[in-house]
């Protein structure tokens, strides 16, 4: 039984290929997709397809047309989506695409640090599990094959 | 991942067959599906099936059956639709088909000329993407396969 | 049991005061509800609530964001849709109107004239009812209370 | 026809207050419903019924299963959802708010500074309608009764 | 609580009448609705209100689409379903209309005879309650309010 | 692409033999699923299975936990249904099933002789298609793959 | 605003009387609704209507029809369940009743004693709120109208 | 056609290998999937992933997040239940698991002793079938193959 992941959150570092070198390792039999990681990319991607916007309300509003596109096909494809919150930036894609996922019955992972237990607790709520690290994200799932 | 699109819109040019050509050029998985493209064979259908119909009205009505089921069928096996808007004829049944993808949360791009902004105005605001060529509309899906 | 009834479709005429006289002459216990008639109003809602745009398409994009809120929140209060169509314009937001409907299991009646039985043949063959008059689209609800 | 309207976001102001004294001078029939606004409850209300919990996590855990009850029962009651992000906090129980009321398909208007177009971009693009002010919220909504 | 309940079944003798009188007699707090009980009203109905149709699929065709848009609006009001089938005729409305609301998720009583049990074993089955006279779905109704 | 069609009807002839001879001489990609066609089998199935029932109205309930349960798993893994009435017998689990499947969005086709288009006439209005051959019900799906 | 609750739980004590009279101490505007809960009269209703069964298989099944139309009818009104375990008896009626009611998205508070934390765990986990005693659930509920 | 089924019921013994067994022996087309079977396990997972937890209620409360992320993957990924509840033990979670599979339309099965008949009567007559051992169960499973 193989299954898809979403990973959502941030694309400031390299969570992301964190994951997938632990998933090998452990052996799990997962496909990952995930948002645009490129940031300049899908920052532009609106005026890169549409051409060039008046102003940065319709540029951003060209690129969110797009990458929420994006999303929707991957994320419908999914069987489990894991949300990463940092420590940095407002994250509030990430809080919208695990909200999402929740409320389309898509058993969700939330991964933060301790410092953000407070500020995330409704949606930590309403996720399935909430976990500190990737590896323990990882187990989570495992623990589907066991 | 290999994704099926259906490509609604009019039947009266090959937009179709420049879609699928493009996007083998761009080496992109998808399978494409559509309505019936042989203008004759839509309006017939239902009097090829059924026979004869006293008028027009039930001519259309019978072939509609049939290419409602089509369109039916073939639009819950889509990933995505993308729906074309031409310059001219009243084309509902492109208005039908994006409206029921986007009420069916199917993931939905709108083609259209620059001439047609203020008439689609609504139905644009309701799709994840408008753009205004066939290139643009596959550029939006390799960017899923980023 | 009183109902409320959607009345989708062009706005060039007075096409609804018509319905709802005709309604309280035959003493209905409907509500109508439908989107903004003032034709001028519903294209310059956008600037007028968000300000000026750089442009047609993102002034027709704002004032879309509020006619579809519009038309979202009073269809979903709706028990019925009458979608009417006339021999003018694209009224595509009547067409996307009635199949919003259809995909919502809104039941739903199309008002055309018989010059349009041929291009709204699919859209007809999935509402429920379609008639040529409003007198004849009022006889369908008043067999409701029979 | 009245409706009522979910005021989701930041608790550390009068805004709602704003909101419901200007509804009240435009005449608009609105009921409005809300979280918990005195912040020191919503933090301590899992303590405050279940008692003390064995650190902050578990205090969190049990304030945010109440919180999210309330949110749940009243969120389902709504015909509409403003959602209003300030420039201070994460505020990610706003975009939770938002983003599962977009997914419940309840017409939605967010209202946020200019200094947050680019972090909220994708969430603006899911929403029905994005504002800046409680007065243009109010306006989009005395729209629908016009 | 008041509740409304949708009486499916034949229309050619005068059961509706008596529900509705041991209803009122038992003082429960229901309304009734139903499809039209005028067979004649019932079969002319398409062509009544679309005129004279060219043979009798078509007036069959044009009654179905009017009536079928009734029971739409009247189930979907319905609390509960009581589908009652008799000796005679094939009754496939009220199998039809039975099915229909288990699958909408109403709770629906079956009223047959026994010598019915066979041929309706599975439709029973589906059905919450399966009873043989209008005093015992009344009796079940009652129950509700103990 | 290949499509599951579940065949709906009677049991008592080999007329889904004939379906599935004649899909194959015309190449289509269908697989067939069905109810239990033995009709003694799916009679006893609940006491061969539960063991003697105490009368055939406890035996047909143990019949028709089974038979819906078949029927339940298979119609799920179905694209389409066909639905085939015959001259004889009560066939309520043909309408049954054909108003579930409809209840369900299933595409579904109505296959039934000329003799009963006024007792099916409303259930014929919610299919998409009603035809009166085996052939004309295949050369409605062959249309898909045209 | 007035919810309605669903009081799920063992009818073997007269715990809902404690609900209804501090409901009422506190002013709350709640409409209460519950199963039956003379424990005779739920166990034999099968038989007092549908007539004495061939043994208690089938009485059970009788009654169960009834005790679960009753179910569905009340539990669809409700904005609110609550369900309470006790420490006596199987109680998988609460159980049951308590997993339809998260299933339905109904906001859910379990009570429970302290000794059936481990046994109640992962249903306590997919309920909004646990709590142990019926003054903590009201609390709950006081806590939207605050 | 290959199905999954998810086997739902208590984890003391080994009546999932004899299910497997069996299937195995009747040369059935099934997948099986379940819940943590190694008791231990299911209680320690919580704390073994996340870490020691100040009791056990929050250690219970620990282990059922990752539990119930289990069963929410495994359950939407199959296309049968089966629910076996043994003499022992209160089994909240098979009743649990059977009454949301019920809800999400997943055909279920389930088997229990005579001796649970009475208990057992409300959740038995939702589900498709009741059998009492895991030859009848498989029984019934493998009549959709005949």
């Amino acid at each position: 039984m193989e299954l898809t992941v979403y990973l959502a959150g941030q694309i400031h570092d390299t969570w992301r290929e964190d994951v997938k070198k632990k998933a090998k390792e452990k052996n799990l039999p997962l496909v990952f997709v995930a948002p645009q990681t490129n940031h300049e990319r899908s920052d532009n991607i609106g005026e890169e397809i549409l051409g060039k916007q008046p102003g940065n309300l319709y540029k951003d509003g060209a690129a969110s047309d797009i990458n929420n596109f994006r999303t929707q096909v991957l994320m419908q494809k999914s069987d489990i989506v894991i949300a990463l919150f940092g420590e940095k930036y407002k994250q509030w894609n990430t809080a919208m695409d695990a909200s999402t996922a929740i409320a389309m019955n898509k058993p969700t992972i939330i991964i933060r640090p301790e410092s953000l237990i407070h500020p995330l607790k409704e949606l930590s709520n309403k996720a399935n599990v909430t976990v500190e690290t990737v590896d323990q994200a990882l187990d989570v799932i495992r623990y589907l094959f066991e």
